[in-house]
């Protein structure tokens, strides 16, 4: 049986950081195998993404305000003062390493066989041995060495993605899974506390998936049966968490 | 040290079926190795060539034209009866196939699953869980159900591949190596017959990569440092094929 967590965020701010999670848990496996040519595809997403939006003013805000949140709690009887004194430590130095950090994404611009690769990385079939020769010569280089120097352009994005794995990472530990049943494959929730996150477990037998929708301070989820690909009306078990 | 082969298309048509033969590799690439999510962009670019483009009429064509000069060829002496024997059946069973297929992929539009894929997949970054959590479920199936899923998407264009894969095989037959030297990094040529193809055997120890184009009878390669990402003046040597 496989448990499988579906989230989804409640805000853009919250939108955003999953998005580049994942593509920085894209890149990770990148870096631990030979996927050819198809390691581009995050590599260039988060180019994109990054240039369409500079986060790194919204990421330093919010890791003030949770270094802030933290050392309040610190003060506080019953908390596991060594845990909070960690994630002080591991938001601070990411703090100050984006404080420093030009633009990710910045450097690979001057990239021109990255350059070359982007241009024609969206066309359908554009990665043809004659359309991009040197992509070509690439592949052929031997992996370790391909593997460092995916390395060294993934790196270049490091000092955005490792605050945001850690404010995610707090953010889903603002509260834990409870057992819940959706009639009809249908539930809905409120909540007095604004929201930014829903995730919800499910095992994978069950033959449905969760979509999910809300803001703020409402959410409803509907089960979609994955075979017939529409909405389920049997009683779902799944576990749900709703983190602020 | 490594011999990679490089080519480049002189004409439209050629051009196509090297694209589809790309596709082709890709998508067996993904029968074979499971690479999750990635397994979706050859077949949506697929989706994507074949919606814009009918190439059956052309490939018919073609298949017939090649029919034609195997059973010219086979009435001539010191020529592998045996072999010609074997493409002359090959080429007619793929066309008996193309002729009564429908059009590839016409399927794979009722698909509701991979119609809801394929209208994000295009975005940065955009089969995250909470885009698609459809995906999510579908890739903690177990592979090999998976697999099976993916072999029966692919099966749609085997109709088209398998004869285009044929009339290229035929083409590269055409002719055979010839070594020759690039002085300064360049080299051109000229044929009296008209060109489709220009095939270049280049070590990868030499360190670049060929620019080629060229025209039905006329050709110029141009070898580019990968290092330097621009042109060599080396002498390059390079073993050369100009197929018909």
């Amino acid at each position: 049986m496989t448990n499988l967590i579906y989230e989804q965020p409640l805000n853009e701010k919250i939108r955003s950081y999953l998005r580049l999670e994942y593509l920085a848990q894209q890149l990770q496996a990148n870096v631990d195998q030979d996927h050819q040519h198809r390691c581009f595809d995050p590599l260039f997403a988060l180019c994109e993404l990054t240039e369409r939006c500079d986060y790194r003013g919204e990421v330093l805000k919010d890791v003030d305000r949770q270094l802030f949140a933290l050392s309040k709690w610190q003060s506080l009887p019953s908390i596991d003062d060594e845990q909070i004194e960690l994630y002080i430590s591991r938001l601070s130095a990411a703090r100050d390493i984006l404080q420093i950090a030009q633009r990710p994404g910045q450097e690979l611009k001057q990239n021109r066989f990255l350059t070359a690769l982007r241009q024609r990385f969206n066309m359908p079939g554009a990665c043809c041995n004659f359309d991009l020769p040197q992509l070509h010569y690439w592949l052929a280089k031997p992996w370790h060495e391909r593997q460092e120097e995916y390395q060294d352009w993934v790196s270049q994005f490091a000092s955005l993605l490792t605050p945001i794995n850690l404010l995610l990472e707090l953010t889903r530990q603002t509260t834990i899974y409870q057992q819940q049943v959706a009639n009809g494959g249908f539930f809905q929730g409120t909540s007095d506390q604004a929201l930014s996150l829903i995730r919800v477990k499910l095992s994978s037998e069950q033959g449905c998936y969760p979509t999910i929708s809300g803001h703020r301070n409402r959410y409803a989820i509907h089960f979609v049966s994955f075979d017939k690909q529409k909405h389920s009306d049997q009683s779902i078990e799944f576990e749900l968490a709703t983190c602020s």
